[in-house]
């Protein structure tokens, strides 16, 4: 009875999940220059959920994660070996 | 205030179920400066509906936990053993 | 001819019927400082109906009591074994 | 007041039939203090439908009765004993 | 060629159909005090059709009769023994 | 003005056929206090196709006839025989 | 390559087609007071095209003609004989 | 303006395409009173793209016509003898 | 890979294909009095994309063409040999 | 300035590829009077990807083109023989 | 799990794979006169993706490149060889 | 600020995998005149998620990455071997 992980395009948040310690979710500004302006650290199996802001409008994910977005899950800090 | 009243029960939530006491469902800022403005803990088996707010874009869950999100269940605290 | 418990990702208010005496529904504020702002209490077999409100953005269930949500039906207070 | 009229028509509503005599429907305010502010009763067979409202946020069901939501039929007053 | 009966969620009012004379359709008052602010009673066969407003948010059904609702036809009265 | 326009044709109409003459369709008021505000009178094999206005908030209809409706077809005045 | 007749809900007007000399279509009004505001005479085989109006919420026709509906062809001033 | 001109884009229209020499499309005004706005002619095998506008609310067809609306293809001036 | 021409309903532009030389492409005004307020001339093998606008409520096609219509495709100018 | 942005994002457009050097799209005005406002050049195989505008609202392709459209794809300046 | 490449009709930008060095990608202006805005370079096998904009209302592609639209994959700068 | 903060969350985004050390993505700006205004770099398999904002409307991807948008994933830098 799940709601299986289709059609999630209008997610208005996406889904990190470290799979090493020490991932590092790094918020980078909307504004007319763009700096950082968080950095949030992972240890492993912790999962973080967000959304882009009036603040953030990119976000850079360094370290072994998984990460669930509209376009499925896509995984940093390796080569990806899921079908 | 009719109209007030329905866009807070539009925001999207997610639920998360502590699978071990202690879990820590930790909110972070929207503002300027992305600070912890909460942090929720569970006992074992509590379940746990939030929704994103004007104070919170970002959620931490840290501990052994099913979070139920757009993407599927996500599990936090433990290596993925699920389908 | 009911309608089956499919796509209701857009419902705005959740059900919970408590499998026991002394469930406890305890809504958190969605302020600026997070905080209990009501406690229902559940006797075994009562279900209540509930939406998010101006007041309140999270909600913990705890005891014994199924969660009627968008992601399905989520059980508190126990393991699940339902499939 | 067109425009009104049609607000109040496209909230949505469940229905609750009483499948014994003495069925309480408990309305709980949406306020910033929850507090009951209408207590419904039905007669068995009776049959109620009714919205969330500016003033209404949460709804218990006490005795034995069918709860049609969008998640399917609940029964309250009684262990589930249907499909 | 007829619109068949299905996915009417969306209907913005509903119909009841007396299945005896004496029917009552009692509404319930939407304001800070619930009071009933409607009586209508149906003969055997005539069929209501009737909207939520500004003034009614709850309608209790009273006698025999067939409800169209977007969970499907609701009979009051008696026992449900219809498919 | 176009804009009004638009309102008025997206307001969903239900449809009658008299199956017999004299049938009654009374529209009753939306207003505080609930009361007759039409009555259209129809002669067998007339058509009838009616919005909810900002004054009519109920309509019934008494008298032999075929019933449109996004639940499907109802017959008023007499007994359903009808698939 | 035909866009055929299926669910046509949302369209914002309705055909009749006359079926002999004479039909009526007698627009009946939206305001406080219902009275007639147009009587359109249709000649066998002509076809009217028509909305809903700002004034205009009840639309009666009276004689042999084909109506258009989102609930399907309905047929005035005869028994229906057609599938 | 860029609104404006989004707005005349949405409106729906139909087609008519003449079968004979001399059809007449006759566009009925949508004001408080009813009375005939503009008469097209179209001479055989003519093709006619029009909405319904802030004028015209109701169109009469005369003359025998191809017309082409949501509810399928509707000809006028003829018996019907296409499937 | 190509979006099929399949559910075409809301293109808020329609094409014309002119099979002969001469093609008049004749846009008939929204306003109160209706009049003539552009002819475009097509040679054969051209094609026109139009939008109906704050000023073109009507079109009308003279002359052999292929007209691209949320309701398929309509010959102007000659009889229908097509499927 | 974000809400403008995200209009002009959402206004369809049309694609031509150019079959031949020497293709010409041919803007139409919006105004009340109708004139060209802009002429795009194309050599052979080019693409030119343009939205209707507030400036524009009719464009015509002369020459040897695919012009892509919401009706499929549309050939100018030759026999149509393709599927 | 990766979202298919169909439905594409609302995506508020489209994407340009350089497949030489020296691909143009020309910006056409939205402006009551039309002219060149930008131009962008590609390398080959550099991707571009771009929005129209309050500036810019037509794009040329020159060059050989893969241009990902709503209605599929156009090549420019070459004849079409891809099914 | 509570609709703002929505506002942000719907802007639609891309994502960026790094698939050697040193890729770029270059953001342009969306103003009058267009200027790089933000260069992204990557170092291999670290992932970027970005939305289009108010200060840019064009991206370009320089060196190996996958990008994925909601035409299916486009690889820079080299060669499409994907299916």
């Amino acid at each position: 009875m799940e709601q299986k992980g289709k059609d999630f395009t209008d997610i208005p948040y996406f889904c990190v999940k470290a799979l090493e310690t020490g991932v590092n979710i790094i918020g980078v500004t909307r504004g007319d220059v763009t700096r950082i302006n968080h950095t949030e650290k992972l240890d492993c199996n912790e999962v973080f959920l967000a959304q882009f802001t009036e603040h953030t409008a990119g976000v850079k994910v360094r370290g072994k994660a998984k990460i669930y977005t509209p376009y499925g899950i896509i995984y940093s800090g390796e080569e990806e070996h899921h079908g």
